[in-house]
């Protein structure tokens, strides 16, 4: 196993360090090359992805990322020229991202009752292509456009692929979200591909709801929602609120998966950076791991994925959440579960 | 006075009655037209807003609508053809939807805090538009785009809004809720113009939060939101989880406001026409009620208007939550209470 890691910004190496930790548990043949990717290099080069090191991520079986984003940085220029660079050049069309209520997690929720979903989120197309401008630019008639991209093509492989996720699934329920009554022409091409798909799942029942009206249910009633299919916006939204719902983004893991294997996959904790806290050992390196246990699985090491799925959860329901410890003993915590 | 009445669809028309009742007591002598627009109309007569009907509707001070949306009705179509074309003909750029969690209400969360803000929405441009379409329509190679159209007028009048009300507000905080980092150029020009408009207005303090990052602090912190200044899809996901959070869509109340006054303004509760439990008499009134009072305050009448709020304060602090009572009862309430 060819692994690459970009540890990037904040804490992103804090986390990655006990990612791989648990990692040399499993797997310990995995080779590593690290990528110095991120606001450091920015500063000293003012390389963001150069062609030859996008080359290199090319030749691993999958990347592990930690975090991407630095104040010293303007907004948008990491986070558009690396990260939606990375996703959109290695063709990461599904966005995966589970969302669960730990046994012994307390959320947000007074109530939240047995919370257990997954988000695949379209990666590589709507709002995110990229495509608008601004015309008459620092006049008073200036107007800025944004054009969501949406095509047959790719709805068709991400619908397919939550099809697919909700077959295994106990419960078979997918919900499209989406804005259909505004949003007439992407909602249009989206509700035909999903009733097209479901044609070859009879077994999987199918709802839709509204984004809005899902924010909704996302707080009253987050356990009806098994998995949830949708576009590259709206699954930026409801994963975070998803993750706020269920104990935190300190927790929630994603994988940015090209499912033709074409591409290395790429794996990341949903959490930023966190410069506020980055260095001292205050980080829940626990997002990390989860996404090392989303690569694994998608690399068919289905045993050493579940193990560490397994070591989250029996730490997560025995750890003393009011003081979880420093970044370096939980991870040294999961590596012991792990190779108990 | 002279207010148009369009009671609308499902619970709708229950509603507007009992805010009527609750208007009879504060301003008796106001003239009162309604308009049966909606499903029943478009079923028999094919039309969602003749012009003729639009027309009549600019001859009043203010509109009341109860709710629009019908099983029986393609969705999209009274959406886009009655309610957005409402806004957007009447130029209702200012789409106001106050968030309070009031006194004894308890909402999803374990522990909500004081919330009290206010989103200005945008409501007359952005991603509702209508501009976009399909291309090789019902191919494998099929294009929907939908385009966000964003104009520095469009914008500063809102953000104008937006500050004076924080200018008014013991806070004075306000937060402008985008997407900056991935939508460059319409993130470009908000957040311009909030820069611009906030040097005239130096104490009023400004934040900014990504939209994903704001569904996490509605239902982990939301007190910490005072004025909330957004798009017009970003307001409308929002919007609804504020009111999730304060208690429930069933006490949300908004209003599509001119600010130049050009037109009338329209006020309705954020909640939908709920077929499910139409004529039954177990539908809330009280954001309809409170939408009124967002009308009687935009009218100048402020007495009348907070007279109203403090009897919807008064009534849920006191009301037993379980059973509330029938939609005419709780409208007898809050009349008494209002002329007592
Ligand atoms: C950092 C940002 C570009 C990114 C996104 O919007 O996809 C993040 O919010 C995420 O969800 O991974
Ligand atoms: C019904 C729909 C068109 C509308 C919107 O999206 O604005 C509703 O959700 C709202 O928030 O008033």
């Amino acid at each position: 196993m060819r692994l690459a890691v970009i540890p990037g910004d904040g804490i992103g190496p804090e986390v990655v360090t006990e990612a791989l930790k648990v990692l040399g548990e499993v797997v310990p043949s995995a080779e590593i090359t690290n990528y110095d990717l991120g606001a450091a290099r920015w500063h000293s080069t003012g390389e963001l992805l150069p062609e030859s090191v996008l080359g290199e991520l090319r030749q691993h079986d999958a990347i592990l990322l930690g975090a991407v984003g630095d104040p010293t940085v303007p907004s948008g220029i990491l986070e558009r020229g690396l990260l939606l660079r990375l996703r959109f050049e290695l063709d990461h069309h599904v966005n995966l991202r589970p969302a669960r209520l730990y046994p012994g997690l307390r959320g947000p929720l007074a109530d939240p009752g047995e919370v257990d979903m997954v988000v695949v989120r379209e990666g590589t197309e709507g709002p995110y292509a990229g495509n608008g401008g601004l015309l008459r630019k620092d006049t008073e008639h200036e107007i800025a456009t944004e054009v969501s991209v949406n095509t047959a093509f790719g709805i068709r492989r991400v619908v397919t692929d939550a099809f697919n996720r909700a077959e295994e699934r106990p419960r078979k329920h997918l919900t499209l979200l989406h804005k259909t009554n505004v949003l007439e022409y992407a909602g249009s091409l989206w509700s035909r591909i999903v009733e097209e798909v479901s044609l070859e799942h009879p077994d999987v029942t199918v709802a839709y709801s509204h984004v809005d009206a899902a924010t909704i249910h996302l707080v009253t009633d987050p356990a009806r929602f098994d998995v949830i299919v949708t576009d590259n916006l709206f699954g930026d939204i409801v994963t975070d609120l998803a993750a706020a719902v269920t104990g935190g983004i300190g927790l929630a893991a994603s994988g940015n998966m090209d499912i033709s294997r074409r591409n290395p996959s790429m794996f990341e904790p949903v959490h930023g950076s966190a410069p506020d806290i980055a260095g001292q050992g205050l980080a829940d390196p626990t997002a990390a791991v989860l996404s090392m246990s989303l690569l694994l699985d998608h690399l068919g090491q289905k045993e050493a994925a579940r193990r560490i799925e397994a070591s989250v959860a029996f730490d997560l329901a025995t750890r003393d959440q009011s003081s979880p410890g420093a970044t370096h003993s939980i991870g040294d915590r999961l590596a012991a579960l792990v190779s108990s």
